[in-house]
């Protein structure tokens, strides 16, 4: 531990993508680079960055010995780099930087939360390939904590605080962009493209939106966390998602008037009991006194209910330069101090099921046109579809065109409040899309 | 990584206390012993279980090949044992065991928030002496995460999440008996009395509760955080601490009516620009849209405030048998992975310093019999102790016994605001102690 920098190993980084994150590990590299020594017993240097454009002004200082490239050969096919680190982005290039990184042996950092949901079982095959000669001391590492809500330790954490318990449910508020939007529209009251265009001028927003306001980034997440949670692969479009395109000012009247708000929520839970394992993304009724209620703005935050551990809850920052960062810097810190992480993506059990359908309570939202023996049919149709309506809410009409039912369901499955919702959808008197979204926890309790 | 389990080498632990946590130890690892295999690569096999009774009923299985003795040198003394537990609490025997275990070159898992607290420094200087011969690989290790808030992963997060960050301000609901009564006091509108019985009915108070009570058990939490996020020990009794026995139902009324609730929290700070710290434990008024102020009954939460990571907030359960458990899981699993925690309180950082004095917007609470002359004269206490007054409050008047004013200051030093409550206790119309707590946050900004 007294050794002197010159006498100590080097460990020797070679980054792909020198924009934003890549500049923020670069810049925490140097200023902690005495600390990191003495944490690691080792020198850490980065080597190389590859960047797409030579010429481009960087507000970050290149280290002394490192050279900037472009082409991606100069570091997978360097064999004096330990360590490569991704977060250029994408699923195209980026993936085979990866790919071909480990192969030659390198320990892989990434953000890319894409080329996880997309390759999961891939890369876990490929990590078997690659360390089936290895001993486990020399086993080549897979890290990605920045890629899923990136300045919260939830890869970690699912890796080694839940080892010895068993998971139940996992709750999450798991896009920012949406999170940030939903806290808007409930308390500034400011409508969706006022709040989607704050978003985007914040940058907030992907640069392609649909997969924020679609649920479909949420659902990338959630993907790869019931993988780490129940050991289930599941491909994406079997988890039933719905984003926030469909919420009006009525929503938020309604979820305020019952005690809450709205969240869009990524959730997984196993069926208390059973082998099955249900999930959805969707814009979820929150009570307020639910610590997840309270989640404001941008914060990403994930609740994980499991047998010793009970409720834990770990809240923060999803995204942004030095919040990515630092993740890829504890991955980076764990990779040269040697800890293992044997089991990239936790062991998976094929014991578990998935079944695309839940149950829950809903909150169903109705707009009319007129009055009229509304309320029998509504009835009659939930009686038809086995849906028990526990409580009907009406707010005082201030314009014909703009009246809306609520109704509060008993426990219910998906699957009935479908059927129930595109029957509303077709009588004469509905005047707009009807809208479902489930209540959290309530519905999960059994 | 396909070695069947007799080839494996074998991880020998001798656990130190046999009733809740030690059982709840046990259990785990049996339950789980195929995974741990996998996951450490090693078998490992509870040896010895040390206990006051050998005769006393237990409530879980001793696994196979497991003695349970009641002498302690029959673990610390027995060279096959690898790893030492230390769930027995105390810190006079508990002390000797960890001690001498550490010395005789075994790693150490340790639940003793109490032992950490009182011998801090000694553990460091212990651990360096132990480890002075011995190459970073055959270090002796020391690990304690469920010694602070036992579920929730604080330690190995302040180890290993901020390596890359600067931590700027801490604050925690860390004792879960006080903040179960102040949840009651809260919401059910219990009294002090009603709602100590409760808690100390459902096991949530320590043996002695003013322990609780008094802030103390908060205040050895916090000096143990402190050393992990700013490197620097401070002695317990240098922290301003109040419990919150003088807390009444007044009290809450004018915190309700504020738009918020009191939280007994435990909060360190560095002063914006300053190598200065300050920390205090106090009951303290928090916002209702704060995270922390719906963290209701025994419930522990601390949110970390850092430069890169920005706010990150840790919610779970800070005790009881599984939770606790399962942090000591942690840390064995984590040890017999081989993975380094190469200094075991982080970095000593001897540029910083601790100040017992500390600014905040502040809420005072005065008793009075009459009104004739009052505020001015409240004016001119506070005036003369520079302490400028931001807002007045007073609730109707039911009862001449009962009356109150509250406060709430401008930004004001911790040591004006004790000058002027020991001049409001003075006056003639003072009818009861003056209470006074810091606000949470606002008070902070800079």
């Amino acid at each position: 531990m007294t050794a002197s920098n010159s006498e100590l190993p080097t460990i020797r980084l070679g980054i792909f993508g020198g924009v934003t994150v890549g500049g923020g590990i670069v810049e925490i590299l140097t200023s902690k680079s005495e600390l990191f020594s003495q944490l690691t017993n080792a020198k850490i240097e980065v080597r190389k960055l590859c960047v797409r454009d030579l010429n481009k002004e960087r507000d970050f200082a290149i280290p002394e010995g490192c050279i900037v490239v472009t082409e991606y050969d100069d570091i997978m096919k360097d064999e004096d780099i330990d360590v490569v680190v991704e977060v250029m982005g994408g699923t195209t290039d980026a993936k085979d930087v990866v790919y071909k990184s480990l192969k030659a042996g390198k320990d892989v950092v990434t953000a890319n939360k894409a080329l996880i949901a997309a390759y999961l079982p891939e890369i876990e095959a490929l990590m078997k390939e690659v360390n089936a000669d290895r001993s486990s001391e020399n086993a080549v590492e897979f890290r990605y904590e920045a890629a899923v809500c990136g300045g919260i330790p939830i890869i970690r954490s699912m890796q080694s605080d839940f080892v010895g318990d068993e998971i139940t449910m996992i709750s999450g508020i798991i896009n920012g962009c949406t999170n940030f939007m939903l806290t808007a529209m409930d308390a500034k009251e400011q409508s969706y493209d006022d709040a989607l265009a704050e978003a985007a001028r914040l940058g907030y927003a992907e640069a392609d939106p649909t997969l924020d306001v679609g649920g479909f980034d949420a659902r990338s997440k959630l993907k790869i966390l019931m993988r780490l949670a129940f050991g289930i692969d599941v491909s994406e479009d079997e988890i039933s998602t719905k984003g926030i395109t469909d919420l009006t000012k009525t929503d938020f009247e309604y979820a305020k008037r019952l005690g809450g708000t709205i969240k869009l929520m990524g959730v997984a839970k196993r069926k208390a009991g059973t082998n099955k394992i249900a999930a959805f993304v969707s814009p979820t009724y929150v009570k307020s006194d639910e610590t997840l209620a309270a989640v404001c703005g941008a914060t990403n935050a994930i609740e994980v209910i499991s047998n010793n551990l009970l409720s834990s809850s770990y809240i923060g920052q999803g995204a942004g330069r030095f919040p990515t960062a630092n993740s890829c810097i504890n991955d980076i810190i764990s990779l040269a101090k040697g800890d293992k992480t044997p089991l990239p993506f936790n062991v998976k059990n094929n014991d578990v099921q998935f079944v695309n359908d839940y149950e829950s309570l809903f909150y169903i939202r109705i707009m009319y046109k007129d009055m009229l023996g509304i309320t029998k049919q509504i009835g009659d149709i939930c009686e038809r579809n086995n849906v028990s309506i526990h409580s009907l809410l009406q707010n005082p009409i201030s314009s014909r065109q703009d009246s809306a039912f609520a109704i509060i369901t008993d426990k219910a499955s998906l699957s009935s409040i479908k059927k129930v919702c595109a029957e509303l959808d077709c009588v004469d008197w509905c005047a707009g899309s009807t809208l479902f979204m489930p209540v959290l926890h309530d519905s999960w309790t059994e």
